[in-house]
C-alpha cells in the first residue's frame, strides 16, 4: 500500500512558478464489516491496519479486549476488514445509543454513555507515578521529531506510547482519532500493561481522546497541541494528567 | 455563550513550574433535531450556530438551499437546534445511504453518493477567472493573521470566503469541517453568489472538503496545511483550482 505518492505541482515563490514533484499523503478508505455486516467506513491512512480497527472497535467500546475478537481479515488492496465477535452484546448497545460525531480528525461516533462507565472504573484510581517534567520534555522532542510522513507531506498526525524512557510504539495517520486508535490496538495486540505508560500525541486534546485514554486506563498524556475546556474538566475528574503545547522548551500542564 | 474560558494551570519552561491562568477554547456539544427527531451530536465552537447548522444540512446533502426549510430554531443555552425541512426526501435518501467516518475535525458522515451528484453538475463547468497569484499570497497572509480566538487559545481552525478582494466571512470553530459549514452557512443565508469567490482555510484539505465547495458550486480552495492525494485528483476531475501550505512567500499549486 502506498503511503505517499508523487504528484507534478507547481511551487509559487515570491512571483516565480516552478514545476515540481511534490509527495502527497494518501487517503485511504477503509471499510469495517463486523459479522459480515457493514459497520463503518474509516478515511485514514493505510498502515496498521489491523491494529486500526481493533483500536477503533475498543475506543467505539465494542469490545474490551482481543478476547471479544473471534476473527480479524484485513484485505488491505480491497480496502476492507472482516471482524467476527464472541458476543454482540457490547455492539447491540452500542447500535442503540446516542451518537456524537467528534472533532476528531478521522474518527466519529464517540457514545457518551461511555463516560460513565469510565467514571465508574476510574473514580477512586491514584496516580501511577509522580511526574518529571524535564524528562517528558525531552521525551516529546524526541517523539515531535520522529515522523517521517509528516517531514515529507505536512499532512498526518503522530501518536505514540512511551514508558517514560523510550517510544515504545509510534504510529501516523492522517486523522489524529486514527493514530491513536493504532496505538490502542498495538497496546491490546501485544497485552502492554499501560500503567507507566504516557501517550504522546501531535493532535489536539478533546473530551474524546480523553475518554479513549480512560478506556485503556492510560493516566499521561502529553500534546504538541490546545487541549479544550471539556478535556481539562473531564481529566480532573478522571485523574488523568493532561499536558499541552509541549515544544522545545515549554509545555502547559493542565492537570498534574 | 463562552467561546473562550479562563483556567488556572502551570506552566514549565526551562525547569521553572509557575501558575498562570490560560486561555482554553471551549468544546460545546450542540444536537440538531429533524423534524423533531434527534439527528446527530456536533462538537463545536459555539459561534454561528445557525449558520453551522444550515452549512451542516448543505453539506450532508439534506437540503439544497435556504427553501428546503421551514423553520430554524437555535436554543444555544441549551444545546439543541430544531431544523423542519419541507420535503424529507433527501434526507431519506442520506438515512438509507452509506456512511464514511470523516477525516475531518468536527464533522462526520459524508456520503460519498455525492461525489456521483456533484461531478454531473461540474463535468463541464468552465473556471470563472484567472488566477492571479501574488493576490492569493496577501490574502491568505491577511486570513492567517486574523483569527483571535487561534492567537488566544492555539485551539481551533479558521475559514474564510473571498471575493479576491476582501475577506466577506470569517469562521472559527474547533473542528474544521464545522468552520467550513459555518461559512456555507453564511452563504446559503445571505444568498451570496459564489461565483468568482475562494475559500480560504487553515486546515487540511481532504476530499471531503473539495466535496463541500464543489456541492456549493464553490471553485477555488487555498489553504495553508497540505492536501492529500484524493483531494488532488477530485480537485483535477471536478476542475476546482486547489492551493496548500499557503505560507508567507510559497504556496503549493495542487491544481490550476
Amino acid at each position: 500500500m502506498d503511503i505517499i505518492k508523487r504528484y507534478k505541482i507547481k511551487r509559487y515563490e515570491d512571483n516565480y512558478i516552478d514545476d515540481i514533484e511534490d509527495c502527497i499523503v494518501v487517503e485511504y478508505l477503509f471499510t469495517i464489516y463486523i459479522d459480515n455486516e457493514e459497520f463503518i467506513t474509516l478515511i485514514c491512512t493505510p498502515t496498521s491496519l489491523r491494529s486500526l480497527v481493533i483500536g477503533f472497535l475498543h475506543s467505539e467500546g465494542i469490545i474490551k479486549s482481543m478476547n471479544d475478537i473471534s476473527s480479524i481479515e484485513v484485505y488491505d488492496n480491497d480496502g476492507y476488514v472482516k471482524v467476527n465477535l464472541r458476543d454482540r452484546k457490547l455492539l447491540d448497545e452500542k447500535i442503540n445509543q446516542k451518537r456524537a460525531i467528534t472533532t476528531g480528525c478521522g474518527k466519529g461516533s464517540i457514545y457518551y454513555k461511555a463516560l460513565d462507565e469510565v467514571s465508574e472504573n476510574k473514580n477512586n484510581k491514584e496516580k501511577d507515578r509522580y511526574i518529571d517534567y524535564k524528562n517528558i520534555m525531552s521525551l516529546i522532542n524526541k517523539f515531535n521529531n520522529k515522523s517521517d510522513i509528516f517531514f515529507k507531506t505536512g499532512g498526518v498526525h503522530s501518536v505514540g506510547i512511551s514508558d517514560f524512557n523510550e517510544i515504545l510504539f509510534f504510529e501516523e495517520d492522517i486523522g489524529r482519532h486514527n493514530a491513536l486508535d493504532k496505538i490502542i490496538g498495538r497496546c491490546l495486540e501485544e497485552k502492554i500493561d499501560v500503567n507507566n505508560k504516557v501517550i504522546l500525541t501531535s493532535g489536539r486534546i478533546t473530551s474524546e481522546i480523553i475518554l479513549k485514554c480512560a478506556k485503556l486506563n492510560i493516566n499521561h498524556i502529553v500534546s504538541r497541541s490546545a487541549a479544550t475546556d471539556k478535556a481539562i474538566e473531564l481529566a480532573r475528574k478522571l485523574n488523568l494528567s493532561v499536558i499541552g503545547f509541549a515544544r522545545n522548551t515549554k509545555m502547559n500542564i493542565y492537570n498534574e
